[in-house]
Formats: structure tokens, C-alpha cells, sequence
């Protein structure tokens, strides 16, 4: 089965994206997390959302759950871990399943959090940014999971069943009390800050303020991965995805919107974007469709 | 005194832009109408803003006037008909007077009637858009009020003091119903539809599916005038004024937002670019003010 549009991120981008796809009649997929966004349910108090005021982050994300729900739209709670552009479609890759989808829309919103020191250097030598697509490679080894959300604790839980083992490193309030945690109990919390990453070729140590571990693989575990390891072949400058008024990145079919593409960081600029990334996502399907007609 | 901001336009992109520069404590004024915007008003039922759904335009328009006036927002209901560049600042005149901002937000929304034939041709040489401001050219002659919305009937009864005989030419539906209309006894309605403006140098007739009239003056009274005639310069691409992502036209401190910047037209759209624009402008009097210091 081939979905007209895959929306990656349920955050205001991606929900505005989906009502109005939806609206439309176009067969889509969601994917996104059960809080719909956890810097929408983090706002104590928003103001600059017209038509809503003095309103906590909680309660919009229960009127956007509301509106979805409305229109029958589910949000898939599984991570895209990668997109590739097939030509004729884009292959998502979530965990073990594949999806297709004829247009995508990127609202994956961005990681406020700096990298940590080497992160970057070592993407790919020893340093992921998903657990279940790259464990194989840890069997028997030491890794060490940092942690940015609660859902880093399930990536953490799930390398401990393969990796001699795990190290976790909380970078989030709640993660930093065991009680409230769901780890397993052979995982080893760290109470530290990580300050660099530290290899040869590959990464061999994390160092801390006080101390350094020896590991062979790290997994950094935030909301947003950087667009350019999400979708090859994406133009980027800095942090954020490149598009036109119209919300269309370099890549045919491929729109993006929200936090992602740049400031202001905020959630009608998001869901302003979002629809108009649905919309003409919406009129290249159509284009396509008169296309194959002829 | 001068204005941080002038907003021209209060329909979701002008409100939009105006909640945002006022939570950053800037000096504004927002010019617009009563209803905010004919075309939020007429809508039967919105189901594409994120966080509404089944809501009339009337309830969304409530919505909006709330949040405004949480923050202290009026609108002053007079139409800006002149927009100047000055360099250090934008002299925006309206009816009589005139009024100073360093910025401006355009939020006026797009006509969506298209010309009548001649309209375009006769801009200037009898053809105008601003009754109150062309009005003493046409003492003790004949003119002719197009009017595409209820406002144009005030219009229609000012021309008739001065003009020798004033026609009023209904392009909306309760315009049409003498009842409800409130226009001067001396004013004449012809319920047909205008096909071309003519003239030879100047306008000197209107004609209709079935007659003609000679007039010596049109005024076409629309809720949003073309960006060119309201701001001289402004580079456009046909009806749309031309922005770059940050919301930014061709002329420095200047900003346009929602509908008047291109499809596609809706509300959360043009209420996301409004706040765009509202935090660059923001950003723009920041830097002149860090300029000025050195
Ligand atoms: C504490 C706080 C307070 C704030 N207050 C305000 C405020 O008052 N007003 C305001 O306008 N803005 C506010 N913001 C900013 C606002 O939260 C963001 O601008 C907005 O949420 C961005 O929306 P988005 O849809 O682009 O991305 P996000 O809301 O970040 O949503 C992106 C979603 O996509 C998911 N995702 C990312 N990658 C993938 C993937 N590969 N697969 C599946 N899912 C993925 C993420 O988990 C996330 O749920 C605040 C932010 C914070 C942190
Ligand atoms: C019947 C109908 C139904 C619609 N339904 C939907 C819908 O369901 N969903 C959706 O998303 N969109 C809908 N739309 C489209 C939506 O109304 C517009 O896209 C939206 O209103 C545009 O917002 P805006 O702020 O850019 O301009 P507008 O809402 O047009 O507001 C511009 C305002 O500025 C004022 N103005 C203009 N020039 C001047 C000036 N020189 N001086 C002072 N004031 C000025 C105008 O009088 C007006 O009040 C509908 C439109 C119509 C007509």
C-alpha cells in the first residue's frame, strides 16, 4: 500500500499538515508520539496562538488531539528513522517496517539541545541516533544511551537485551530519578553531564565532568535527529531544512514545515506552514495524477 | 508622535501580527474594520485552523476579538489609502491625516472579484479607489460608485454632498436590497452589472448588460486594493506582493503577510505569516535602535 502524503511529526507543523491533507482526501500516515509534541506540553501558559489565550501547552494539545480525532486522524507511534527518495516514491524506514508514500511532509521540529562535543564527528563511527536500526552491531559490546525524552528509556531497555553492557545518561528532569523511570535493572545511570565524545577512528570513551567510561557505541536519543541523517540528500543550512514560500525543500515531492525550516520557533508559524506544505503536496499529487493520465 | 508598527489590515495576518508585536512591547496601531474581516465573517464553517473545528466565521472572529482585547488591541477603523517610504520611517495617510510608524505590517488580504474592463486602464485618469480622497476633483459632476461591500455605501453618501449626481452600483448582495441599504435619497441604485469602464483620455461612461450611463468619475470600493496603488514601489507579482520566507518585501522595514502575499488563502496560513512578519519586524527595530546607539 502507497500513501498519498507521510507527515513525519505530530507537533502543530505536522498536525496542521494532516487536517488539511486530510480535508482533501488524500490517504495519509501520521508519524509522531503519543504526547503529540513534548515542547507543546511543556508550555506553562501560551499567549501568541490567535484565537486562544492564557492557555497552558496541555490544554492547545488536547484541542489539536480533539481537532484530529475529529477528522479521524491517528498519529503512528513509531520514529522514522530514515527516508530515501525512490523516484516515483519515498521509501520510510520505521524500525522493521517500511512505508510508501508517493509525497512526504518533514515536521519533525528541531532539537533545541547543542551537540554534545564529538557527536557530530562521529556520526557514524560509533556515534547513532537509533537504537533499534543499529543494535545488531553492538552484540556482546558496551554502549551507552543519552537520553533526551522519556521514549530513550525504551531504546535503552532494548540494548540492554543485546549489549554486554548499558550505560544510560539521563539529559531530561524525569530521567534523572530512578524511581520514576522504567529501566531495566542491569542498566547503569549515569548522574553527569557528558562533555565530550572521545575516539581514534572510532568512539571508544565518553568523558563526564568527574569521570569517562570506556564504550564502543553511544546513541543519542532526542525528539528531532538533524534533517540531513533523516532524509539524504536534503539541502540544509545549519540546523534547518531549505525551502521556498511555498514549503518545497530540493527534493521533488518532499516539503517540510515548522521549527524545522527555521525561526521563529512557534506554533502557528508551525501550523501555518504545515497547511501550506499540505496544500501543495496536495497539488503535485494532482499534477502527477494528470501526468499518468496522458 | 511614531509608531514601532503600523498593521494595514485585521484579518488573521494583521491580528495575528499585532498579538505578537504587542507581547514584545511594541508600540502599534492596527488599521482595519468593525466586522475585522468581511471574509472571516461570511465563512459558513472553518475546519482547517488547528484547534477550531466546526466553527462558523463569526465564532472565529469572536475568538480573535477576545484574544486582542485580553491584550489591550484596538483597531482603528479607518482605511490607510497611501502608503510612503520616508527612509527613516513609513507615512501612512488615511482619510485626513496621517500617521508615523517606523515599520509596517501589510495584512490587507486580496480582492477576490477581478477588474472590471477599463478599471485598470482608467486608474488615475477617473478610475479611484479612495472616495474621500478624490472626492473635491469631482465637485458639481457626475460620478459613480462601484461598491463591493458595505462601507462603500458611506462612501457613496459622502461623494453625493459634493457631486451633481451620485449613481451607486451595488456589487453585493444585501447592496442590492434598497431596504437595507443606507444611502442618501438622492443617490441613485442601478441593480445591473457593470461591464466596461470607458473613456477616451478620461473616463466619461459606464456600461451595463443592458445601458449606459456618462459619468466623470469611478470609484471602485473594494475591502483591499491593489499592493501598487496602496504602496508606490512595492515590487508584486500580479495581485501578490513579493516576500522572502522572513516575511520581508523589497522595501526595507516593510513586511506583508497572509492573503495579499499569495495562495494559498486561508486563515491559519495568513495568521502564521502574520507573526512571522510581526517578529522580523520586531527584529528590524532592535537593530536600527542598536545602530542609532553607535
Ligand atoms: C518550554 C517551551 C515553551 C514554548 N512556548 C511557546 C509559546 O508560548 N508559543 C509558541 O508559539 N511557541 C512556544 N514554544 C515553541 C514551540 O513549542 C515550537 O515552535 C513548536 O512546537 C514547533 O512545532 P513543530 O510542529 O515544528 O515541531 P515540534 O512541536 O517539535 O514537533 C515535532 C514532533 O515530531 C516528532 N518527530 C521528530 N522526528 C521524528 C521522526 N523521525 N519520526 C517520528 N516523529 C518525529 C517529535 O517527537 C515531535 O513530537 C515553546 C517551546 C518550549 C520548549
Ligand atoms: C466565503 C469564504 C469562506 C472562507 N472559508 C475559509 C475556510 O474555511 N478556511 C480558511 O482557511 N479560509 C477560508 N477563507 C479564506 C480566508 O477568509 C482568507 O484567506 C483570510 O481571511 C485571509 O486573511 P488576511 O488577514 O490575509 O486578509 P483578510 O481576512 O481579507 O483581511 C484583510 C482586512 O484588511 C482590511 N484592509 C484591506 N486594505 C486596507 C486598508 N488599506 N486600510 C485598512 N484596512 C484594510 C480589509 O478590510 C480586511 O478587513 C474563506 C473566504 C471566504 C470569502
Amino acid at each position: 500500500m502507497r500513501y498519498d502524503i507521510a507527515i513525519v511529526g505530530s507537533g502543530p507543523a505536522g498536525l496542521s499538515a494532516a487536517i488539511n491533507a486530510k480535508i482533501r482526501n488524500k490517504n495519509i500516515v501520521v508519524f509522531g508520539n503519543e504526547s503529540l509534541s513534548n515542547k507543546l506540553v511543556k508550555a506553562p501558559s501560551v499567549d501568541n496562538y490567535l484565537g486562544f489565550y492564557d492557555i497552558s501547552g496541555e490544554e492547545l494539545k488536547n484541542k489539536f488531539k480533539e481537532h484530529i480525532e475529529s477528522l479521524g486522524i491517528e498519529v503512528n507511534n513509531n520514529k522514522v528513522n530514515n527516508i530515501y527518495a525512490m523516484g516515483e516514491y519515498f521509501a520510510l524506514m520505521s524500525g522493521n517496517e517500511t512505508y510508501e508514500a508517493t509525497t512526504v511532509i518533514l515536521a519533525t521540529g528541531v532539537e533545541y539541545a547543542r551537540p554534545i562535543k564529538g557527536e557530530e564527528e562521529f556520526l557514524g563511527k560509533g556515534v547513532g541516533y537509533c537504537a533499534t536500526c543499529d543494535a545488531p552491531l553492538y552484540r556482546d559490546k558496551k554502549v551507552a544511551v543519552i537520553g533526551y525524552n522519556k521514549e530513550s528509556e525504551e531504546e535503552a531497555n532494548f540494548l540492554s537485551e543485546i549489549a554486554s553492557k548499558t550505560y544510560f545518561i539521563p539529559m531530561y528532569k524525569e530521567g534523572l530519578m530512578r524511581s520514576s523511570n522504567t529501566l531495566d535493572e542491569t542498566i547503569e545511570v549515569i548522574h553527569d553531564r557528558p562533555v565530550q565524545i572521545n575516539g581514534d577512528k572510532l568512539v571508544n570513551k565518553i568523558s563526564f565532568k568527574e569521570k569517562e567510561i570506556n564504550v564502543d557505541g553511544v546513541f543519542v536519543i532526542k525528539d528531532s535527529a538533524s534533517p540531513k541523517s533523516l532524509v539524504p540528500g536534503i539541502e540544509t543550512e545549519g540546523a534547518h531544512i531549505i525551502v521556498d514560500i511555498n514549503m518545497k525543500t530540493n527534493i521533488p515531492g518532499c516539503f517540510a514545515a515548522g521549527d524545522c525550516v527555521g525561526k521563529p520557533y512557534s506554533y502557528i508559524k508551525s501550523a501555518g506552514q504545515g497547511q501550506i506544505a499540505a496544500l501543495n503536496a496536495v497539488s503535485y499529487l494532482d499534477k502527477l495524477k494528470i501526468q499518468n493520465k496522458l
